[in-house]
């Protein structure tokens, strides 16, 4: 076969695992004799149709949307290779799906979308909605995400989540809670610096603002957000209302001097020189993938609690602690849409779980300890309930 | 649970077969570890959309979609229900998908469309075609569905079917060709009157046409197509200039006089002294769901050779005889279309089938038969790369 470099060789074990990709769809029934068919199919099936144009609520039991998830991306922001369209997006989407099923038992298929026109996604997405029982939103470059959610949230009846904010802000919520309760701290009087204005970058600091932080600074490349600057989209704009009480100005290193937390979710790297800066006992997630925005062994020398995204270091932030049990519980209860609080309620179920064995090393659990997708689903489930949204 | 009349009572086998849906998406890699993590998803998965990005002919290869089928509806034109909207329609389009797991092996995801506006179809199956290796169109009413398939046959460099039309005409003419043979007769001396100017009217019409009828009579709920009539849509006044070479008018008796060949694709009813005016030795296929337009009992006293699309009763022409050998060997052979002749390869698959046992009550297998699927498949495929139009 051809390998990217045009060179012909064995496929490496990556590239094997992917032969024909990584989902099947089939029948939860056998279609193997007339009987079985003429229930499935016709002519039985017609009567479940009919019952459902008198009444689409029996849609919910009937078919398989109300646990399907759409994992929709326009390509433009993947992982951390940029915007490399549909096509390549696709074993990043299917990966997605695969994670849904082996995580929440939820089925899930990935939607590439063909366009980066904001306009044309949200139509697209909103005239094949009825097909879906959720919509989780991925790898869709800033600042387009925020308005595709923002829309589409207020145009359709059921669950829309961009997991680049949300889910990474869920789980970063519930490590910064445990990290602060080893160092003797409440999360309310944390400072914190964001490296990173984008998805993730803001909803983090939003989800912050809501948990309580009064200490926020968030950077981009060109700096600490401030109201003075002239170079801000309107959601940076909001934010630099929003956060930066002491009114900073300047670099990343100023961002971080006396900070207690450094939350990176940018990439680049951050001077040493800088990381010294911050306050006694800081807690440093540095999340870019490969490679930390601080180098772990430099983050050790300064930190009282390190976090990465890695998945071969310690105290790995992972998005799949929080989406699967998040659409799992709202659609246990039948939620039109995912809260703030259910947001909340899922980063407290998941700081929650490690809660009896915290330790530097262990302030979230790892991706396959199976009691987080049961209680990330039951948190969100409970708190949708709560709130009067549930429908079931 | 409630039922369609509001009754609460226990649930049917019908619909206890339909509870959550009829299927179900899951990982082809246990995700159970951090190794098949990384292999599966990120770090590894950015290889592989890296390779993509770079050279997307690789999607195919490492992705699931080149043997990924969406079967898109509008919900307009569903069985015998007509217009009952995308989610009534969903149950039968989850079963079509299940159909194209159970006897093709192929994936295949629903798409129902929360817009009946031709150009707004057209505009959301172009921009969620890069998740698809393949669109099977199904149950969109008439005459739109005609002008959907061609454009997105145009814009798009991937099979796209509408099975209502192409899967009923390729079943018919394998039917229609052992119906001929059995009875001593060539299928382009066949004197044929079809009942029905749909989808599958206007479909049969034309592969017969493609197969050297010669003489073919369609009539609408008005009557006989004939140029003079100003009642037409574009498609069935090109219809009518091609067929009818006697300029027959009139009522569907009309139409029967001295038919060799009924074909009814419409429902209503024919009355039995139309019937009686056929030829000998006639041909009946009736093919309304659950009614036929020819009672059989009636049937039998007249024809020779009689069809439904009835399962319980013998020679039902049922389109999964076509539909997934149909998709599959367009993948086999990497085909960006399907092609007039590949439907009428799928069509000497289906009616070579039966050969050695064909029987006035065997003119086609039954849907079950396993030979079907894999000899359609190999003669779609074999037709593909005669054509050259094959990538593989």
């Amino acid at each position: 076969m051809a390998h990217p470099d045009g060179q012909v060789s064995p496929e490496s074990a990556v590239f094997r695992a992917h032969v024909g990709g990584k989902l099947t769809v089939r029948s939860t029934l056998p279609l193997t004799d007339r009987a079985a068919l003429s229930l499935a199919y016709t002519p039985g099936v017609a009567e479940v149709s009919a019952a459902i144009a008198a009444d689409e609520q029996l849609a919910e039991r009937y078919t398989w949307r109300s646990r399907l998830v759409a994992v929709v991306s326009d390509g433009t922001a993947v992982l951390g290779l940029g915007n490399i369209g549909p096509a390549a997006a696709l074993p990043v989407m299917e990966g997605k799906a695969a994670l849904f099923a082996e995580f929440a038992g939820l089925n899930s298929v990935p939607i590439v979308l063909g366009t980066t026109d904001t306009q044309e996604i949200i139509d697209t997405v909103v005239r094949i909605a009825p097909s879906f029982g959720g919509i989780n939103l991925e790898d869709i470059s800033a600042p387009r995400c925020f308005e595709i959610e923002r829309r589409l949230r207020e145009l359709l009846p059921i669950p829309v989540f961009h997991d680049d904010q949300h889910g990474t802000a869920i789980v970063v919520l519930a490590a910064l809670r445990n990290a602060a309760l080893l160092t003797g701290r409440s999360v309310a009087g944390l400072r914190v610096a964001i490296s990173g204005a984008g998805a993730a970058g803001v909803a983090c600091a939003r989800i912050l603002l809501t948990a309580g932080v009064a200490e926020l600074v968030l950077t981009d490349s060109r700096g600490i957000l401030h109201p003075d600057r002239r170079d801000l989209n309107p959601i940076k704009r909001e934010l630099a209302e929003i956060t930066n009480p002491a009114g900073r100005q300047g670099n990343l290193a100023d961002a971080l001097r006396d900070a207690d937390v450094f939350l990176g979710v940018s990439g680049g790297s951050v001077p040493e020189a800088a990381v010294a800066g911050m306050a006694d006992k800081s807690i440093i997630f540095a999340l870019a993938n490969p490679t930390p925005e601080v180098a772990p062994a430099i983050a050790h020398r300064y930190a009282a609690v390190v976090a990465t995204g890695r998945s071969d270091l310690p105290n790995q932030i992972n998005n799949v602690l929080a989406f699967p049990g998040v659409f799992a519980g709202a659609f246990d209860a039948g939620a039109p849409r995912i809260t703030e609080g259910m947001k909340l309620a899922a980063a407290g179920a998941i700081g929650e779980v490690v809660a009896e064995e915290l330790r530097p090393d262990c302030i979230v659990p790892t991706p396959f300890d199976p009691r987080v997708a049961r209680a990330v689903r039951a948190a969100v489930a409970a708190q949708a309930r709560a709130e009067g949204i549930a429908t079931h």
